[in-house]
């Protein structure tokens, strides 16, 4: 029987204090704004569009969507060290997408991660590019260090002289080393476009390689999970003349007019992310790295960042072949503990479940709590006769619920005040 | 000097009460939503993606999600009298994208309205379809009544045979005849869509015709127009058989996630215009007759409906070929007068100001108001030698500042309750 209005306004109402309060949140895109970034989101000024460059709009009266354009993309700018930024693109499907069509055309070939490496179905062949017309060849991948293949990737750059090549993926437990890649994307003329969705957050506190070091063209990303904000999209650029083929296109064929109230809050994001931004990250890589030795404790087969590496947010756990990933992801759910399941992209044919630290992190845990989170999921899921996870029958799901709240009532989460 | 982000945000936060109290608004497309549906806004259910079918999400936890999807999805449906609906894009012209690539082919033909008859950049031609490889040949316009020109359109899709027919524009004074054109769009096997963007408040309260009682395939629209909600795409769908195409791609290749955190307020706009959205719309239609009325007392060229036809919330002013469009609508914004420019379509090459009374309508006005805004109008543009319009000499700002403010204050606004 579905709920009326005032039910689900109701249900709506409890669903932060349930995220803040409730769950062990380890999905690994997912993140809340601050206090002051939520509030920021701003009714009246998506009241009517304000279509066209900064500063010379079609609308009328709509200087302080220009003012907010302009703040924001400068806050970008100077977090990413980039020469130009756009900040109005919904999604960074959509970045992406835009990206597709300013800087290629159909027929062109694009060298991609592939989905059973973790490539997004916003970067990946069969997804977003073919609404462009183009070819998607895979980027070779890495399986034992779980990184891409640098040299091979190189090398097929020179062989394929591709038009654009798409680097970052939705898995990624610790950096690429993307140089030799983007030399050879020079060499041939190619564009190279790192998706950052995941390591946003990452990259402006410092605990991941800033792309555009490397060389790298473009960098588009989503701004909702080590970068705590509001669902978005953002275009970073390193060339200052390749601005306007991007920003062309979205004023006359992609973006028309866009939600400019989810600039303010933004704009809180960014510059939040300048102030105390390092710290935050900081945490998070610590306490990735503490979750995995954790979890290796507890004899478990954990992906993740070896000795001496910087890890992510993120870590992997590998599913058995007898595992329905799927069924795994809802009897965690069923016990309040929420990770999503992925490809795992060190054995073909298998799963994973993708776990993030940033959630947990913005919650205020740290090192010292990961022992108990290791402990909950020791609870819920069991290795397998094939050295592989699976789930335990259920468990007692108010116990394992009143010491999720119970660790989650001592924190003070980042960004609240 | 650019304001820090404190006077940014304090500016942001004075934005709702300006546009509210302070600004005679007449610009054709834009709107506030209720109170309830502004504050239904929700950050937390924009933490996560949920990507996928409705039931069927890939994140774990968020079934009050798909429940949001099947609620909004069903209002939608039984707003309009639809078969199926999309409610998760962010614009019309993303939803525009969508309906081109779903159910069109690189290479193939669509009509579309021209540039100068109203034609959206979603639309026309060198816009939104170019994305999708197609091509655009313009449909005829009757110049003269300012709409379609339905005999000549049936005549050019039996001889084109296109694949699809947009219809609908940005410029709409009054109904357009589809009938012929649905029948002679069906007779050669090409899909109708009709862009409902301006008028889809009042489809929904029953002042414009639904364009599925004459046959159309699919409705696209904007939200925040004559319907009075915060801005995102809507897709609406006729025959059952036409949703998979676009669900499809809109999960593998065009949406991936989508800002859920939207829906709660969609929720509330399409809940409340199935209660009260009659009336509303009963009046913007009134008050557009009264002020052209009351317009056409002073003696000025007002291009509406005629007598006996039913306005819609639209009325163009043609500009003087002396008036720098864009300095006209500078001139009035700095007077507190808030009116958008565009072609008029009912002469190749010349200008109009586009004013459109569904935001004055929201804000409490009616039909004995329309006289005082007519004044108003008159005291800041005035006939020139040629019987078009031009600026006045900059009057007495604070005099008419001080008028805009008092018809407002003696006003309650619908939905603020």
């Amino acid at each position: 029987m579905p709920r009326d209005l005032d039910a689900l306004l109701s249900a709506c109402s409890d669903r932060l204090p349930q995220l803040q309060t409730q769950r062990l949140m380890l999905y690994a895109g997912a993140n809340l704004p601050s206090a002051r970034a939520m509030a920021a989101y701003n009714p009246a000024l998506s009241a009517y569009p304000a279509m066209g460059p900064t500063g010379h709009k079609e609308q009328p009266d709509t200087d302080l969507v220009s003012e907010l354009e302009s703040f924001t993309t400068q806050a970008a700018m100077t977090l990413f060290n980039a020469a130009w930024a756009e900040v109005r693109l919904a999604s960074c499907t959509l970045a992406n997408l835009a990206i597709f069509h300013a800087y290629c055309q159909p027929g062109d070939t694009v060298l991609a991660p592939a989905a059973e490496h973790g490539g997004h179905l916003s970067q990946r062949r069969g997804g977003t590019p073919q609404l462009a017309g183009l070819v998607v060849e895979d980027l070779p991948y890495d399986r034992h260090n779980c990184t891409l293949d640098t040299a091979r990737a190189a090398e097929m750059i020179m062989r394929v002289r591709p038009k654009l090549v798409v680097l970052g993926r939705s898995i990624m437990i610790k950096a690429d080393d993307i140089a030799a890649v983007v030399e050879a994307a020079r060499a041939v003329g190619a564009k190279t476009l790192f998706d950052a969705s995941h390591v946003l957050g990452l990259i402006a506190g410092g605990m991941y390689p800033n792309p555009f070091d490397a060389g790298v063209d473009l960098i588009s990303s989503s701004t909702y999970k080590t970068l705590p904000g509001r669902p978005q999209g953002l275009v970073l650029g390193r060339n200052p003349d390749d601005a306007s083929a991007l920003r062309n296109l979205l004023d006359t064929r992609l973006l028309a007019n866009y939600d400019a109230g989810r600039l303010p809050s933004l704009a809180v994001t960014l510059t939040e992310a300048q102030a105390s931004g390092r710290e935050y990250v900081a945490r998070i890589v610590s306490n990735s790295a503490a979750l995995h030795r954790s979890l290796l404790d507890i004899g478990w087969p954990v992906i993740g960042a070896n000795d001496g590496e910087v890890h992510t947010h993120q870590l992997l756990l590998p599913l058995s072949l007898d595992a329905d990933q799927r069924a795994v992801m809802h009897a965690l759910q069923a016990q309040g503990i929420l990770i999503g399941t992925c490809v795992d992209p060190s054995r073909a044919g298998h799963q994973a479940l993708r776990l993030g630290t940033q959630f947990i992190t913005r919650q205020g845990m740290d090192v010292q709590d990961m022992t108990e989170v290791a402990r909950l999921l020791g609870d819920v899921l069991r290795v397998g006769v094939c050295g592989r996870l699976l789930a335990r029958p259920v468990a007692d799901t108010a116990q394992i619920a009143g010491r999720i709240q119970q660790i989650l009532s001592k924190k003070k989460p980042l960004g609240s005040g």
